[in-house]
């Protein structure tokens, strides 16, 4: 096992399921720490949440965390813990690929930030931008790109450009090496082998709500 | 059956996958017309998106379209269709419940209005908020909730508070009378039976995304 792997607690490729439901686990910690509580069992989680106990402790034995019995879990530790093992107490270098008013908008989102996301360069191939700054963060023209990615020890590159051009864009980031493509369009984008790949189609989800609205109408 | 049923298009309940993979037809599309390409096969779609041909078809046979032989799908009617069957080109009212950092972020993002979404008006716990607008949008405090989505013929509550108030304030909403959630928190929000929820947790996505990549770094 080398250096990184020994230092890092996220090193383990977890199931999807749990990493999704980790954030519930988060979110809930916060709501019972401002309310200041300070333990709570899996019993209770689980009623909060809706997922059985069994598979609450599971999730958790991944952080290496085990309830006291009878007591349950310390909710300030449990809370320190999830986050840390998230990476959201880390910076997570990234840039934005497309300023226009989805991408200005994430940019604006300081929640991104307090979750870890460090968008330290905006990209936009409209060059009156370039030179243009939102909050902090300076805008360049694409060509910059791998140059930046390089200098700024950039990991994460955030696609949020009108959809025909979201391919090019993407490869256009692979392609100047971050390693890590967050997806706001609603295309279905390639990307090289190693270089992960997360969708947030806000969009698509707009279409599954609407449909199931639709529904509900016409009883 | 009733009027609303037979002049609604998207009166079925469809499969969750098939609601997720139209919208990447749609942007697919999209990026064809823009480069001008009038027709497209079932095959082409499939190797562009890295779907069974078969399953695209049985996709677009929802819609109760069908390719011709040799020729494909015409693209501009293509397009317009699922636009419509997705209901984008639709508008939905909806109400911003917290106008803090993502929620004007998202009530700022255009995007949201090309695909349907329009929304008519805000809430804030804030009272110095109450009366200011976001672009044409008036901000209020939440004992208007009701009020709004009755005479606003508000559909859909768009969540966008901090965890610790998610719960609190999607009982608001769906006490006023929505008939849709869409959180944006990373808490897991539970509605009354008859009201869709839709969760869009952008910081559980990036939490999928720091796992992949801590786990690409130790290699």
């Amino acid at each position: 096992m080398n250096e990184k792997a020994s230092i890092s607690r996220t090193s383990d490729l977890l199931p999807e399921p749990t990493l999704r439901r980790l954030p519930w686990y988060l979110a809930y910690l916060s709501t019972l720490r401002s309310a200041s509580v300070q333990y709570i069992s899996t019993t209770r989680i689980a009623e909060a949440l809706d997922v059985d106990p069994s598979q609450i402790a599971k999730d958790l034995s991944f952080l290496g965390i085990r309830g006291k019995t009878r007591i349950g879990y310390q909710v300030n530790d449990l809370e320190r813990a999830l986050r840390d093992y998230l990476g959201f107490d880390r910076r997570h270098n990234a840039i934005m690929m497309g300023v226009g008013s989805l991408g200005a908008a994430l940019m604006a989102d300081s929640g991104l930030q307090r979750y870890g996301l460090n968008i330290v360069a905006g990209i936009d191939i409209n060059p009156r931008l370039a030179g243009s700054r939102i909050g902090d963060v300076e805008i360049f023209t694409p060509d910059h790109t791998a140059a930046l990615v390089r200098d700024l020890n950039i990991k994460i590159g955030v696609i949020a450009v009108p959809v025909e051009a979201a391919q090019e864009v993407a490869d256009l980031a692979a392609g100047s090496g971050v390693k890590a493509i967050w997806n706001f369009t609603p295309s279905r984008i390639r990307v090289p082998e190693g270089v992960v790949i997360s969708n947030t189609s806000i969009y698509s989800h707009l279409a599954v709500m609407y449909n199931r609205l639709s529904t509900l109408s016409i009883d």
